[in-house]
């Protein structure tokens, strides 16, 4: 008999959001009348702004024609892309990245799942502790992860960091050393944000140390203060032990839309081997390229007017982060994140389990957050709340809140 | 110091598809006047039909508003287009696949490449010869296939079946039993079919030796004959024992846009583990739905203008195929497929290697096809054409080899 990846059973439970839309669909058949605001998943809610518009109607255009059609994309992605993103994401920020150093992808979700492929199976992973779980559930599924600890929620194989109040949600270099280090900046679940300077010193620890950085890099567009890095390659050094992951998603409202990106300097190198020339390989042997008229809308998400209507929906959601923000700190509850990021982190009241809140706010206020717990055990007793609805909404959310 | 994966580092050369690149590229620098004729990579040249452009334009304007936006999509890919597949593809065929076992994706190349993933890195792969070169290429990125053999083309612990002029290019049962079994049919490179009657057997005996089929159909709506099956569900057993992967690539010119799907039933299992919940779980960890714009171009596939207009689409190709196959069998040739595939398979003249008439055909008629023995081994010595030029460049590359 052929033999499946036993890996996979290793999984507990389902994944995070898949468990939350069951419990959701349960409560809202059970209670029809009742209108539940979701702020759980970081799906935005805003249409897509004209000027994406404009550009996906063209490039469906140019498909309807034998003289502009087009079939197969460049594995790697469209020269018009990926300079538009070398230029606006990096090169205007005083960072050192070229075009052909950009692997355009259908989003950051799959990248960040796939990138672990082209690392041998015997790395060590370090991830911050709250994570987004599918750093860690594709390395499960990879064997990479040992055995999982049902009651401590944790991988005996797994070096995990922890982000809590006492470091400012901020990790510290671990005291062993990792192969591979997954960071998110600003930071999903918590909101966090990093220092320039504590930031240079991961780079500087993954180069003494021979690590290899997946920068997770998708809510960059949040980012409201100085000193605040909007790209690992504004740290000396690394173009040599970091690949940044991007995302249209949240600063495009790209979520239905699916666009992403890898950026993958050429001075990364194993020994002789340059992870460029695997992950193009990679990319050219199970991939096929992102939509034309799609990588049309992300060219259009860097024109003029594509910036001005894409920063107006950022401040959208933003002015949301901010509400909740406040009106969670009147409410007495102690609260991070929101200035750079569209999450808020809260910690649930009265020592609950986040679970437990969980039940508690869409029973009592019908409102949807995402348990804190969902993201690592760090995050027991602490609460997601997305700023990705809409304004009416979140201040609805609020006023419940506000009642219980 | 981080460890790469080498199984890369196994990997002969580059993508088959990327050194013809590289070959035209460097053949159009050095003779720009020379009018180049692409019949080498399968890609469409024909735009995408009325009924998909509309579907695509009102997609696009529902994502305008914020009532009918759609952010993430589900996983396993929108009701309405799963739905359509089930009733069209399968219930119309008599096949019992139901909405709930279609899983939606952006192609068949991804799944493709991706499948493997579910399975043990210690079963042994059995693949035609020639074949696709994703199936192997995404298994020895996994660790599967042992060592190559540069000198014969193959790999040690890979099962090979070669399909040959002997056999009618439809591959015997294997003497050494394998546990991952790939079948592509109508099938690409070789444009052979398979009767019902013979791929009734290949079901019986991946269930009576416990292997599993991943059986490719993504050249389905090219069948023109009786008695060749559109899908491996025809035959009796196969929902205990086989997974399909399908394209929109082919049938409706999507190379470019992006869609494809794969079976997964839910009788198939390995031991008590059903294959449908490894798939589901891979597909919601690793991957975030097809775009909502065009799962809508996918359903539109399926409406009774849609079934016309890319019925006329496939007849303009096959135009192609039998002018191709006419017109090389009158020169002589021996030539094989294009009858019920877009692909016609010839012999290499005066026993000339395959990578030789490559290059003779670029040199001499600037006509670019594909080389057989970059399919594999038994693939040496035969030349693939595709169907998918216009009419127009078909007819002249013809009238140019005619002139050698």
């Amino acid at each position: 008999m052929y033999k499946i990846n036993d890996n996979y059973l290793k999984l507990p439970g389902s994944y995070l959001f898949s468990t939350i839309g069951r419990k959701v669909s349960k409560f809202t058949e059970a209670n029809p009348d009742k209108k539940v605001i979701r702020m759980g998943i970081g799906d935005v809610t805003q249409p897509l702004a004209p000027v994406i518009i404009d550009a996906l109607h063209s490039a469906v255009d140019e498909m309807a024609h034998q003289e502009t059609f087009k079939g197969y994309a460049p594995d790697l992605g469209y020269e018009f892309l990926r300079s538009a993103i070398a230029e606006n994401d990096f090169k205007a920020r005083g960072c050192d990245i070229s075009a052909d150093e950009i692997f355009v992808s259908d989003g950051a979700k799959c990248d960040s799942g796939n990138i672990q492929e082209i690392f041998a199976a015997d790395n060590k992973i370090a991830v911050t502790d709250p994570v987004y779980p599918v750093y860690v559930d594709s390395n499960v599924m990879a064997g990479r992860t040992g055995t999982y600890d049902a009651a401590a929620g944790t991988w005996s194989d797994v070096i995990y960091m922890p982000c809590t109040a006492e470091n400012g949600f901020s990790p510290e270099l671990p005291s062993e050393r990792p192969d591979i280090i997954y960071l998110c900046f600003p930071n999903n679940p918590t909101g966090a944000t990093i220092t320039k300077e504590r930031l240079q010193n991961w780079v500087d620890y993954a180069r003494r140390e021979g690590c290899i950085i997946l920068y997770d890099a998708a809510y960059e567009a949040y980012i409201s203060e100085e000193d605040v890095p909007h790209s690992i390659y504004e740290c000396e050094g690394a173009r040599e032990c970091a690949l940044e992951l991007r995302s249209f998603s949240k600063n495009a409202g790209f979520t239905g839309v699916r666009l992403g990106y890898t950026v993958v300097p050429k001075d990364v190198k194993c020994g002789e081997t340059s992870l460029h020339a695997l992950w193009a390989r990679r990319h050219g042997t199970k991939y096929n390229g992102a939509p034309y008229i799609i990588q049309k809308a992300g060219e259009a998400v860097y024109t003029a007017e594509g910036k001005k209507q894409l920063g107006e929906q950022v401040a959208y959601y933003m002015r949301n982060a901010h509400t909740i923000h406040a009106a969670l700190t009147d409410l007495g509850y102690t609260v991070s994140g929101g200035i750079n990021a569209p999450y808020v982190w809260m910690k649930t009241p009265d020592g609950m389990s986040s679970w437990d809140f969980f039940d508690f706010l869409l029973e009592k206020a019908n409102v949807v957050g995402t348990p804190g717990s969902g993201f690592g055990p760090s995050g027991e007793g602490y609460f997601r709340m997305s700023a990705f609805g809409t304004y009416e909404n979140t201040l609805e959310a609020l006023e419940r809140m506000k009642a219980l």
